[in-house]
């Protein structure tokens, strides 16, 4: 057992030392904690996986630094729930991966493997880079906003964004509670329903064939990439769904920029709240923090409680269209990753969903013309995780 | 008079021939006919000032192309209104200037003046560049989502977009006719009122001290940079607007996102009625474009009466709004001008107001740290375009 996990620990490390220099992915490689974690690793369904580990999220003995200098050095003493149940899993954590400033903006010096000119997308920059970049098979990530799913699209990985309350988040830096969830970022489909698998028992589902899907276009909220309708259009296709756009059954019962609204106003609320001792040091944040922190002050509790009660509705309206169809299918990001390491994108397209607290996966496979990856995002029923990885995995092979 | 006039020209044409080869703002630059004019200039108010074209407004006698394959060599018999109203206060045109396709999304070969890797935005990229790189102190330009606003914030400029049928479009190719708005560019907000004054008789007006501002952040449809927020805060303090976001007032009779989105709807149904004729000829079309013409015909009557109905209601109740306050101010786009040339930046900030066919003005003078411009932007009610102009004077004082 151990050979094999040492051997795998060994080659992510050399695979890091290689690419390294030009991704920078990694805050900190542990490489002597992931040398005695290999030999000590239980013989599980994960034995010897190494995964990176996004640095919001505690791994015991390691900084949680969070982008910023103001958490500097601050040693978690305990590992996050996610990471123990991996470590149980068998997997070995190889190091913290580069986060944008607390998961918000401000990037990291990340860069994108499929064209390092380009940004790998945020917060989970680095976790998305490490396994673009095959240096490790899995990373873990978190979302608030489009924290995973946008770095997923951009840097061509499979991403899931666990259902609200499902997987604690125990161990996360959070920014708001109401919408913080963890997640994964693997190379593949099958990569994400073995981890899945292994942390919480949940398994790929069969599927009635056709798929009942509702194909939400994007458009109300962004500029959408031609070549990215393009790759909605083609997944559509082969996951059975004709009309070009079967949004209206969505836009009955939720409108996605309203949605999209609310979630600013929520996530503003609770950050300034999450980071009230930070925001007591704006000279060590950044414009788009402070911003952000300041926003969430002015915001009253009535229009926070308006925000809810707009999320409580829709989310009540969307699991019961989601009785009826098995899944809506959208952009994962309006394009491309945007050129330049100064931005990240922008992460509009998650913003209704997180709201929501469904969980969601980004399927890889599709490529603009220049090259640059594109990613669909499945969103489905928090109840039904099992039928949205199978699902995915069909929305995967229509991109090969 | 001719002389001054018959200089002003050949003084132009000297600068189009030096910084053109970097720029590319025109797709024509017209000496011969701009020297002919000069002689012929009458004796008006605007006497002998050459100005560029947008290539989406007639000038007789010479083609306009749209930025598309399917109008090259489409000479105009008339000038447009507003070239005429020009040419009789005695400005001459010098040229047609690029214009994205069909003033939609897909770029042409002009470089932003202030940093040549950037978009100058769109759709009124020649126009916009063209006065940024002081070829001319006036352009022309037009409006139907952001396509004026944009490229004046990117490029450093003063925009001026005209209340909804308040100047006629006679001789605009038109994408969307309850959208589409002619507007101007010029170096400073007194170029503006000058040529406002010159084409219909408006003037600017005294103001009341403080002014009554509404101050609108923008976040709910955009990611702020930073720096694009502390130009809006510097501005709203020194016009008198304390409370760093005071868009409560306009949050209670309109929600900008609401009207974003029904401003997708209505141009996305009207320009693919507009364009009905080029739709046969997909393949000449970009697939920006493509898709813009495919969703509006996916666009139901219902959905179309509806858009139109949000519309109205909240044009009574911002214009009740405009009442009250002198005016809305907010940022004029996102951020600064993308790096990049494939894209032209997103009008999202824009289309609120586009919907309500209100009066904008652009005010430059803010930068961001790097040193590109960034622009704020001044919606004003439609009866009271002077008070508007005036208050764009006071702001565009503040930012220098």
């Amino acid at each position: 057992m151990s050979a094999d996990a040492t051997a795998a620990v060994e080659d992510a490390l050399r695979r890091a030392e290689r690419v390294e220099p030009e991704i920078r992915a990694w805050v900190r490689l542990d490489a002597e904690g992931a040398r005695t974690a290999a030999r000590q690793a239980p013989d599980g369904p994960l034995h010897g996986l190494p995964f990176g580990v996004k640095d919001i999220i505690d791994v015991a003995g390691l900084p949680t630094e969070c982008g910023s200098s103001l958490r500097r050095g601050h040693i978690a003493t305990q590992d996050a729930w996610l990471v123990e149940r991996l470590r149980q899993a068998g997997a070995v954590p190889l190091g913290k991966t580069v986060t944008t400033e607390f998961a918000y903006f401000r990037p990291g010096p990340t860069r994108n493997p499929h064209n390092t000119a380009h940004t790998p997308g945020g917060s989970s920059s680095g976790s998305a880079a490490a396994v673009a970049a095959g240096v490790v098979p899995l990373a873990l990530g978190s979302q608030t906003a489009g924290s995973l799913t946008r770095p997923a699209s951009f840097c061509g990985v499979a991403g899931y964004v666990a259902p609200a309350g499902v997987w604690p988040t125990r161990g996360f830096t959070g920014l708001s509670p109401s919408l913080d969830a963890p997640g994964l970022l693997t190379a593949h489909v099958a990569g994400l329903a073995a981890v899945i698998e292994a942390v919480d028992g949940t398994t790929p589902e069969e599927l009635p064939r056709p798929p009942r899907v509702v194909v939400w276009s994007g458009t109300d909220l962004a500029d959408i990439d031609p070549a990215m309708s393009d790759a909605l259009r083609t997944t559509a296709r082969a996951l059975g769904a004709d009309a070009p756009d079967t949004s209206l059954r969505l836009e009955a019962v939720a409108r996605p920029p309203e949605l999209a609204s609310a979630h600013t106003v929520v996530m503003a609320y609770e950050a300034a709240r999450a980071l009230a001792d930070e925001a007591r040091c704006p000279e060590a944040l950044s414009g788009h923090l402070n911003d952000l922190l300041d926003r969430g002050r002015a915001t009253s509790d009535d229009e926070y409680r308006t925000a809810l009660a707009t999320a409580r509705d829709a989310r009540v309206a969307v699991l019961e269209l989601l009785d009826d169809v098995d899944v809506i299918l959208g952009p994962a990001a309006p394009g491309p990753a945007p050129h330049g390491l100064d931005v990240t994108g922008t992460p509009v397209l998650s913003r209704p969903w997180q709201l929501l607290g469904l969980p969601v996966v980004t399927v890889p496979g599709h490529r603009a013309p220049e090259g640059m990856p594109l990613g669909l995002q499945l969103i489905g029923h928090p109840g039904r995780v099992g039928r949205l990885i199978g699902l995915a995995r069909l929305a995967e092979e229509s991109a090969r």
